[in-house]
């Protein structure tokens, strides 16, 4: 990893860093912050759609919280840069900024847009290589990834100890957003879209061992449309999978939103990290 | 004022303003963080170049903080916009982002850039006549806004019941940005730059009645070519002007810096705001 730029936060460091991916094939750019004292966790944010690796670091407000709770925080960006695919520059919901954290399988994408295994696998080696948070390892984000904090999670629950989303995209076979952007990423199989589909995959019997967190907006404009919350929370009790939905009357779906609450997921985070001794 | 956007945040209202502004003869967009109770004061904060209205409101994680305290937060932008004067467009540090808080004196400046006007004139008048809040403004900034702050609070303080600045333009006569920003604005009259400059103010013996605070960071790239912030501390201890000044080791001139010691200046200006009784 390549360290571009350092900035002192609280006590600790914020960084980018620019690396060589062999997932994508291309170069990937993540942000960071260590705290001052030994990290007791690691907690990747996964970024929503038109996001880079920079928008949860400048905007939430998450480094005093990481701080006070000894978590090292890493922001990968939310696809592959660099490359001129087809359609891939032409929206704000496909393409660029817009990996949806699936591995494609369409002729045109599947080369550069893996970014299931490179947060998984390759994401997840370079942390442990640099800090000692091995098997201690969270995963929250927010819309796009928020879907692919559940759904990566309920993948790999052994690689990620606790589960969190701001305005997921629970089910996205089902919405717009999710439609186009399998559509691209998979082409018509619609098997293989609901293997990264969160309520789709809980329905077929996939589970977290610890309970997910949820927190949605009630004023967000995209509630109905695109992220239907309730449908996760219906399934989640069929199957006895443990979920918290917090509902929050007059929120929408910004980084004001996220910053509101962001300290109580990091406590969440915190508390099942620490509990691993 | 037309409102634009209201997003809650923290338990109050983060929410952007335009106004046709008399000062400028222009359109003027500015950012208002409204505690959920009745505010006991109201922190103007000036950004510094290239900033607009937005850069603080959503980088600083200065709402929580905001809402503990019962204040009111109101950001204007750096300049006006939407003209097109002579080399106004042309750099980062002078026009459009750069109105360094004066009232220029140049021909083609003087009709629009009245920065200095627009805040302590129309901007207190629009916020007194929506906020109860009349005689209880203070005044902080960054950068150039640190040097607004400085300067408009030298040179108003009946309008200002506290100052406060992270990495200040403290003597502008004497740098790069001062120079050639006021070259722009004021021409080449010497005597009437050192009306803006903060340190000069202070030889020439004007005070604010309560302590100044200002935070600089030691790794500050801009620290000895453009900030010196040792200057203002000497003027100030000679001239009896009350100044704390906090050298912070390891820290650069980034809203990485403002956020990790913004609570620190909302509750120096909430401690003064609130002895007003």
């Amino acid at each position: 990893m390549n360290l571009l730029k350092t900035h002192k936060t609280f006590a600790g460091l914020t960084q980018i860093w620019e690396h060589d991916s062999k997932a994508t094939a291309t170069k990937m750019t993540l942000a960071t912050y260590t705290p001052s004292r030994t990290p007791k966790g690691c907690l990747i944010w996964l970024s929503g759609l038109t996001c880079t690796h920079e928008n949860f670091i400048t905007k939430a407000g998450a480094q005093r919280y990481a701080e006070e709770q000894d978590l090292l925080l890493v922001c990968p960006d939310t696809s592959p840069r660099g490359t001129d695919l087809p359609g891939e520059h032409e929206a704000d919901d496909f393409g660029s900024g817009a990996g949806f954290y699936v591995d494609a399988k369409t002729e045109a994408y599947r080369s550069h847009y893996r970014m299931e295994t490179y947060i998984t696998e390759e994401l997840i080696s370079l942390i442990c290589e640099r800090y000692p948070v091995r098997g201690k390892i969270s995963l929250f984000g927010h819309s796009m990834g928020g879907h692919g904090a559940l759904t990566l999670g309920l993948r790999h629950p052994e690689k990620f100890v606790s589960l969190s989303a701001f305005s997921p995209i629970v089910h996205p076979t089902e919405v717009p957003w999710g439609q186009k952007a399998f559509a691209g990423y998979f082409g018509e199989n619609s098997e293989l879209w609901k293997e990264h589909d969160a309520v789709e995959l809980l329905k077929a019997g996939r589970k977290h061992p610890n309970t997910i967190l949820i927190d949605q907006g009630l004023s967000d404009p995209f509630l109905e449309k695109q992220l239907k919350p309730e449908r996760i929370k219906e399934v989640a009790d069929k199957a006895g999978q443990k979920l918290k939905l917090e509902l929050r009357e007059g929120y929408d779906h910004s980084y004001y939103f996220i910053a509101s609450f962001v300290e109580s997921h990091i406590k969440f985070h915190a508390e099942h990290l620490k509990n691993l001794g």
